[in-house]
């Protein structure tokens, strides 16, 4: 998507070799015009997917998942990283290990509000090695619903998560997938 | 807000004298539709504000700021609930106390995302004791900017949170206030 990789080159700081920050428009503040963009870019990708709802993890895919969501008229389901004594007792659940925040925690969501007739979009900020991916994936097929398919905004080309998620047969949409980046030059390589 | 105040009659559930679930539309399983409405009436409340950003702070204001930002036409910036290290050193900090989870967490919002220049709607789905709010106003204070109002979809009326916001001199708009509710029958009694 042209309008994404354009605000990454010209918003975008390549931190190191692996990380790259966004946090200008993608994942601390939030441009909302630019997920507006987003969301009808992946409704026209996923024009013909039977979507009931979104599913996404809390915290920085929340706000696309929901602006998105206007575009295909279904709820959002956000799965949670920590049990609250606000939620009930049935829960689907999985643990997903954190690069970003070197940890492993646990994910939940209510077995309510995820179930066998569902056909979910999953939507997240990023892919690297795909591990909250799985994680979401896992909780899809623990509730016996059907993964239409997976839309990111950002994926690292040169790690490993989108290939093998491609691999497996589902349809993955990365919006925006850079294949190397050099901190030095801060310069930043697309794949096309 | 006549539409809010429906909902949570007929999906809400009263599971104590003080907690009222709404995990079915508001923050777990999110209703688009319904933020898209509550957007409009925020906007329709603040008309006159010279809002120049949203913040909320993780993970469940983020949704509605989101779908709530479109009718303002400005960014959200969500405040973070620990440090990452995908974040730079330059942040605003706070401490928040939250009752939902029983323990105290450090709050940060990047210095770059929020400055002198901003009038800040703070925006969150909750207002029960304040103790959210009252942190991220802190969080607008040391910035520098200017809070123009405070958006909240539901407020427990019987907690102080919100009357100590109002004496302060805050100008508040919750859209649904709730002034009692009853575990044994699930009636909700709204303020008028």
């Amino acid at each position: 998507m042209e309008l994404l990789e354009e605000r990454i080159r010209r918003d975008g700081v390549v931190k190191s070799e692996g990380v790259l920050k966004v946090d200008s428009f993608l994942n601390h503040q939030l441009d909302i015009g630019l997920f507006d963009a987003m969301g009808a870019e992946f409704k026209r990708l996923f024009a013909d997917a039977p979507v009931t709802k979104i599913l996404t993890i809390e915290a920085s895919g929340i706000g696309i998942a929901c602006v998105v969501a206007r575009h295909f008229g279904v709820p959002v389901v956000f799965a949670k990283k920590a049990q609250s004594i606000n939620l009930d007792g049935d829960m689907h659940t999985t643990r997903i290990e954190s690069f970003t925040h070197g940890r492993v925690y646990d994910v939940i969501v209510s077995k309510k509000f995820l179930g066998p007739d569902d056909h979910v979009l999953i939507i997240d900020d990023f892919l690297a090695n795909g591990c909250a991916l799985n994680g979401l994936i896992e909780l899809v097929d623990e509730a016996g619903a059907t993964v239409e398919g997976i839309g990111i905004a950002i994926e690292k080309g040169f790690q490993p998560g989108g290939d093998g998620l491609r691999e497996r047969g589902y349809r993955l949409e990365s919006l925006a997938i850079v294949d190397a980046m050099n901190p030095a030059t801060g310069e930043i390589e697309f794949r096309r």
